[in-house]
């Protein structure tokens, strides 16, 4: 396997995952593991797509943790596409996940809309011209809303997906109105919200939330996942989405 | 003070404030005193509507709890209206707290637009046409939206509040789309969110929030408020509230 100078081979220690990470780029963080955990009782079969993929990492860990059939990882930086392909070859999840490396505006170009079972998407979390910009352009896609905002995937999404198909996403939780609003707004209805805290007693910092496409009004909250207990160790339930309880 | 047969007179142990309940009828729960508290830090002198006043417990409180010039409560049922009329004589709050037994989408009939500084709410829970409906039909209006849905209280609101006024409410987690929804639909900002548990580790059962007309968008959450311990006593800050600590 090629790796190039500013590169790293990780390894996910979740059944001899790897995945090539740039050193100097965005790398992945437990957003997106803990994201792939949420989602993984989609159902067998399933044809998914991963809106931004960036690394490949919620595929990598979706093919191992969730039946599905296959997934289109879509990404539009073309080092970080390629980059995701060598860790799919890596991996030799080739069958399984497929690297489309476009804008996610254009993507009817390359999948059919009313096709997909089953999105996840850990989006940029920053609104576009809001934040400090003075990180590289490579960081700066990923974590802010340049290329595409919030409603550009939720409706990108809506016409990918059959009726009554699920979005799953992970995102700051002081974005919760614009996402509530715009996921309504564009009847990817929110079923399931979880909201995520460092630990108990502080505001959540993230939310895991599950919409089901034309569905009718009903969310259900879960009980929070803290990160960390009292003693400042990982909690008992990150331990096991880490694999190691 | 004349109490009819089927009331009784609490006290509220909060400087001296006293309520008329109907033993038959809705009494207050934790809900309208937790939102009078997180209403108390109001500015100065403002003029104040509780829409679905009730018993008048957020009213009671708030002429005690916050610096208000006047509050108004609004509520539609005519004898709900004339026994929190009682409960504000019996405290002598005759000159800041005023009744007003009428519908609220007819309000323009008694109060101008834009003319309030805050708007607080705890309005009813549940949606039209949803639950049983085995209850009376006192207890039913205070509890479902038969009378007023939330988007009429929005939208009654947003014409009644000044420039940037405040609009306070305590409603059920579980609703949390519909009411982000709607307040954004209706241009009253959601600034600020408090999740209020049973305790930690289990999922929000209310949310307070407070919004501002026309505000841009930003979202603050804030840490959540725990009603019991680990120990199933009270927490301190339910005691704070409750003036026991």
């Amino acid at each position: 396997m090629k790796i190039n100078n500013n590169e790293r081979i990780d390894d996910l220690e979740y059944e001899n995952l790897k995945i090539i990470q740039n050193k100097e780029g965005f790398c992945f963080g437990i957003d997106s593991v803990l994201l792939s955990d949420y989602a993984k009782n989609i159902k067998k079969d399933a044809i998914v797509v991963d809106i931004g993929t960036g690394t490949g990492i919620i595929g990598l860990l979706l093919c191992k943790k969730a039946k599905l059939k296959k997934i289109y990882g879509v990404e539009i930086q073309e080092d970080v596409a390629k980059m995701a392909e060598r860790s799919i070859q890596l991996n030799s999840l080739e069958d399984k996940f497929q690297i489309i490396n476009i804008d996610i505006n254009n993507i009817s170009d390359k999948l059919d809309n009313n096709s997909i079972d089953v999105i996840v998407t850990n989006p940029p979390y920053k609104k576009k011209n809001t934040g400090l910009l003075n990180e590289e352009e490579k960081k700066l896609i990923s974590r802010h809303e340049i290329k595409c905002t919030l409603e550009d995937i939720v409706k990108t999404s809506y016409k990918l997906l059959k009726s009554k198909g699920e979005f799953y996403m992970v995102h700051r939780a002081e974005r919760l109105v614009d996402i509530l609003y715009t996921l309504r707004n564009n009847k990817l209805e929110p079923k399931n919200i979880r909201f995520v805290h460092s630990k108990a007693g502080e505001k959540p910092k993230l939310i895991l939330i599950r919409c089901v496409k034309d569905a009718k009004e009903y969310l259900k909250i879960e009980n929070p996942l803290f990160i960390y207990d009292n003693n400042g160790e990982y909690t008992d339930e990150i331990l096991k989405i880490y694999n190691k309880k």
